[in-house]
């Protein structure tokens, strides 16, 4: 058993494209949990995009990283020692637990996992909070219907390749939106999209529109920037935006400039929303139940992108905020 | 009586701010109503900023206005004779007129007003399409509730000043952004804003942040443009924008850039929806009756800019898009 833990602290707030400086790897000793507390041994980290705005200094939903503090996400791992009646040593759990090995976390703030039901680590994607992202973003923000045409940004992403197929699941026609021709094949061939198209590609407004010939009713989008104002100009009469990320604009520098897009609203009678999946918690448990029956029966396909050392966690991350992940990107931290 | 019809046509599609040139006035006999038409002498035409768009080659959600064609837009007048038993001779009237003195329109297209209740130039305003807008807008499409701050641009305008004082109504903080000392004095010391700030004085973003000391929980965006994005930034979690207009971008001759807004609506959980007041046409008695209750006991209060003659409509117009107008701006065709 280790005897110290490594963690990955942030060392400066990055300007514009995080780089592996801004991170830092630190040794300390495993800590010992207080009195309600478990102390895990994380198994797999999330690097998601949202941590890009916990790391900019920028007011936000939350607090921002401070320098020299353990940079925040999910991860799952075992309980190595308990102090509390609700888990167990021995029992597989995922929580906040942050870029590093150990971890002492309150035991109320952990949820219970079956490494048999799914491998440990699609409780960090798709049976965690970004299948949970898709699956409301889609049902409770969009409100999709059966026969709407569903387009996704980031459609090879964690939270877009499960809203496309989360979509064909109700009956709708699921249309994606990638950064090139493997990304495009994997959505569209093996996730059964309608079509996927390349953002990348020249031509990409004129594809989009040959791929939604009855325009689209719902978009769910992950990515904003110039993908985001090709579709506003696809939009139906009274379509619904879910608003789940910015990913192309994360890395800005200064405000990005773009096309105004209010006057879609009004001419298309537009609605669009911003969410947060844990604004939805109170229904986490049926809807990961549900996410969870797809996926056991094959219905829910998903796929990841595995770091190897949390020494490569700050690599992995910077990656993902540049497309290179096909799925969920995750860092393994097991042998 | 007259014998012969003055109307105003589009000789050209106005590029940008549009011209004088751009109309034409025409003179044709006065038509003979056909079965189920009557023949209606308006008293005042209306002008509103929805005509640009219709004056423009830009697809949207009504045919554009074509080149010869009467410029369209409401008026309220008298009908000189019917050929319906609907509408009787004597009776007045407000419809679909278009910028002409005479016209004959089927009778079930007209809407009978009580000229001893209101002015007829009211049914133009507050008890007609710019009122229902700021009722709709407010109460339907932002669901506004008592304590919340409202926030409306163009607050000096037909459809704005009605925002503020509807919001009042209901047990809000009614906040105002209009151009010039004059429209601010207007919507805060005789409407009742609690504040009204004005968009063309130096440190604008300032002074709305210091009038919104408690954020903003609902916008209604008559105008778009850098007071829009301005108000963004003063949004509250779970805020709501109804966006109505967007004026300011209505003489665009390109795509006008702005700073992007979608990350705004995660941070926060906004929620936006364009409309357009015919979507609720079918509550427009119930809403009509409590505006015209509010107008009579004076607690909804209105005003208006008058151009006079037929031959002015298309300097009033031009000067509306401009911001000259204070309340609702209307051409009065008779002595």
């Amino acid at each position: 058993m280790a005897t110290e833990n490594r963690r990955i602290v942030l060392a400066s707030r990055p300007v514009g494209v995080p780089k592996p400086s801004d991170f830092r790897l630190e040794r300390a000793p495993i800590p010992a949990p207080a009195d309600g507390e478990c102390l895990v041994r994380s198994h797999y980290l999330s690097v998601d995009p949202y941590m890009r705005g916990r790391i900019s200094g920028r007011k936000s939903y939350a607090e921002p990283v401070g320098i020299g503090e353990v940079i925040v996400g999910a991860a799952v791992g075992e309980v190595l020692e308990s102090r509390s009646g609700r888990v167990a040593a021995g029992q597989f759990v995922t929580g906040a637990l942050g870029w590093q090995e150990h971890s002492c976390v309150p035991a109320k703030a952990l949820r219970v996992v079956d490494p048999d039901a799914a491998p440990l680590s699609a409780y960090l994607g798709v049976l965690g909070m970004p299948g949970l992202t898709a699956y409301y973003g889609l049902l409770r923000v969009a409100g999709v219907e059966a026969g709407e045409t569903v387009c996704v940004s980031g459609a090879a992403g964690a939270v877009g390749s499960a809203v496309g197929q989360i979509a064909r699941l109700h009956g709708c026609r699921a249309v994606g939106i990638a950064g090139g021709p493997r990304k495009c094949g994997w959505v569209s061939s093996e996730l059964g999209f309608e079509a996927a198209v390349d953002y990348k590609a020249d031509g990409f407004p004129a594809a989009l529109r040959a791929a939604v010939p009855d325009g689209i009713d719902v978009y769910f989008d992950n990515v904003g920037g110039p993908v985001t104002d090709a579709v506003f100009h696809r939009l139906n009469v009274r379509s619904r935006v879910a608003i789940c990320g910015q990913i192309s604009q994360y890395n800005a520098v200064d405000a990005p400039l773009g096309p105004r897009l209010l006057w879609h609203f009004i001419v298309k009678r537009i609605r669009a929303e911003g969410f947060l999946v844990f604004d939805f918690r109170e229904h986490d448990r049926t809807a990961l139940a549900q996410m969870a029956e797809w996926v056991s029966s094959g219905k829910l396909q998903y796929r990841e992108t595995v770091a190897q050392g949390l020494e490569n966690a700050p690599s992995a991350f910077i990656g993902m905020l540049g497309g290179a992940n096909i799925g969920k990107q995750v860092v393994r931290l097991v042998a």
